[in-house]
């Protein structure tokens, strides 16, 4: 079975020659810049993998593992003008090197151009990848819109913070592993298994992305240890201590969030001293264990030789190991 | 045969009880708003027309038709926030009322709720239907930019003039009609006259808009004449004359044009002087009805009994004599 690296080099040089239009360059231009930033490639190489799993013809199933990172980074672009960033992958964003008018017309453009690179599949599985597809991008619009309500919202349950997180990135990778093996002949149940898979892997490493920013290696993070922290985000560790800790504590954790003048070093270890106390850390590992367990429960239950799983578990443990 | 108003009305009543999402409110509040904002609803009476004219079912075509009208919807939505627009329909823009993110967001998920709808029809047809929407939804996207570039540009042809309103307003009213037409079993060439019809007709209409605003009747206009002229707007009328004015009379045409500070009425009285030694008032008829007539040949030239094109003749006759 081909190992991950084998598909994202396959997804970059496809990306790299797709048929776009080149009229007017105003609107094609950002789209190739955005495509041409990186990546991982996550989404359609999990599609793929999900294909090959069951036996499919990764030619056949290029077109939608396309279309699956076109969507992702037509996402990536609209959200960068909401959150403001500055930077996406040390570049500039489309909405900072362009504008926000060319940055929301190309995103709407790519949103297209996922669309019709959906379609091209066999027809008699085309309605129900479309429909599959069409219903994961509401939902991710949902978790988008969640996220922007959480900043002003001044309480937010663990529950609605792993709903967000489901809705805004774990159900496309659900999706895109849906849709490779639907592709590739699975049964809906198959299928279905994948996706849960993918929905709970994606959680689990939501979760562990927000336990790196605490607890991340500096060396190997990469960027500042604790700016979650910082930026005051409502991370499931912060949710989680806001929701276990005594009332002297919540006293002392509101104290910090509310400073509008703090030391950022002294903020984290406060901060941190707090989830310390609250046992957080392993908290968070321990919610990060269950979604991984579940994942691999899902795909252990898929009725396919073993070794054709390899390929889908050792990118499982690899995206659980990093430590940044 | 159904008159327009008839259409109307049923897409107005199927707007209102359409099934959306309802969490997060924030992002299917500004949705249904901007649906209830009203309008003619003219695409999906055009693609229902279409449709009754080759014998079809609308209970089969409702489907694409509210997809159109929604699409449709999300480009004003998009267009509104890249307009800086405060108000459509008189009622602030949802950029206005709410904010930038949620207008690009909720825009995002109309899109895909269009594409959802365009999806209602018949499986032996929707692969069509979608790659002829999704290939015009590229197209309004392209014209958008190109507006948008007209702008800052300081030559504007007029070819490139009429190539951006077809692509920007055009297309989609073509595209309403071929798509309504084969839903009913129109063969392709008969559909494509009809979008022919409908690309024509666009066309027409636009530069029709074009004249009202220097030549429409202040009592009927409604709103400010010669507002295009105060803003610099490189209607067809404005680069008719730049394009046919002898240097003297581009001279102080340009002077107007770079002007400051102006008097409103002394700028569009000295404007539409140069306009009548031109006679641009009668090149722009000319233009409309040959663009007219094309339309109505295309119509003729569909072999269908002549009492099944009334409707769409009547209609596209109303649209050419309104004033406002």
């Amino acid at each position: 079975m081909n190992d991950p690296r084998h598909y994202q080099q396959l997804i970059e040089q496809r990306l790299s020659t797709l048929e776009l239009g080149s009229r007017p360059p105003e609107l094609y231009d950002p789209i190739r810049y955005m495509l041409a930033l990186g990546g991982k490639r996550m989404r359609p190489a999990l599609l793929l993998m999900a294909n090959e799993m069951f036996g499919g013809n990764t030619e056949t199933s290029i077109g939608p593992a396309l279309g699956i990172e076109v969507f992702h980074n037509f996402t990536l672009l609209h959200d960068d003008i909401m959150d403001k960033a500055p930077l996406r992958r040390s570049q500039p964003t489309v909405h900072t090197r362009w504008n926000n008018d060319i940055a929301i017309l190309s995103g709407d453009t790519m949103f297209v151009h996922s669309c019709q690179l959906m379609m091209q599949t066999s027809s008699e599985l085309q309605a129900e990848v479309l429909a599959d597809f069409f219903k994961t991008a509401i939902e991710v619009c949902e978790g988008q819109q969640l996220d922007m309500n959480f900043e002003n919202q001044p309480h937010v349950s663990i529950a609605d913070y792993i709903e967000m997180i489901r809705l805004k990135t774990a159900v496309l990778l659900g999706c895109s592993l849906r849709i490779g093996a639907r592709l590739a002949g699975a049964s809906a149940l198959d299928a279905d298994r994948l996706y849960h898979f993918g929905t709970d892997l994606g959680i689990a490493f939501q979760l562990h992305d927000d336990l790196l920013d605490a607890y991340g290696d500096p060396e190997k993070f990469g960027k500042q240890v604790g700016g979650d922290i910082i930026a005051n985000k409502k991370t499931f560790l912060m949710l989680s201590a806001i929701e276990s800790a005594d009332m002297y504590t919540l006293d002392e954790l509101n104290d910090w969030l509310r400073r509008k003048d703090f030391n950022a070093v002294e903020k984290v270890d406060a901060v941190k001293r707090i989830f310390e106390k609250l046992d957080i850390r392993s908290r968070t590992q321990q919610e990060i264990d269950r979604y991984f367990d579940r994942a691999l429960s899902a795909l252990s239950a898929i009725p396919v030789a073993d070794n054709r799983k390899v390929a889908l578990r050792t990118l499982s443990e690899q995206l659980m190991v990093r430590e940044h």
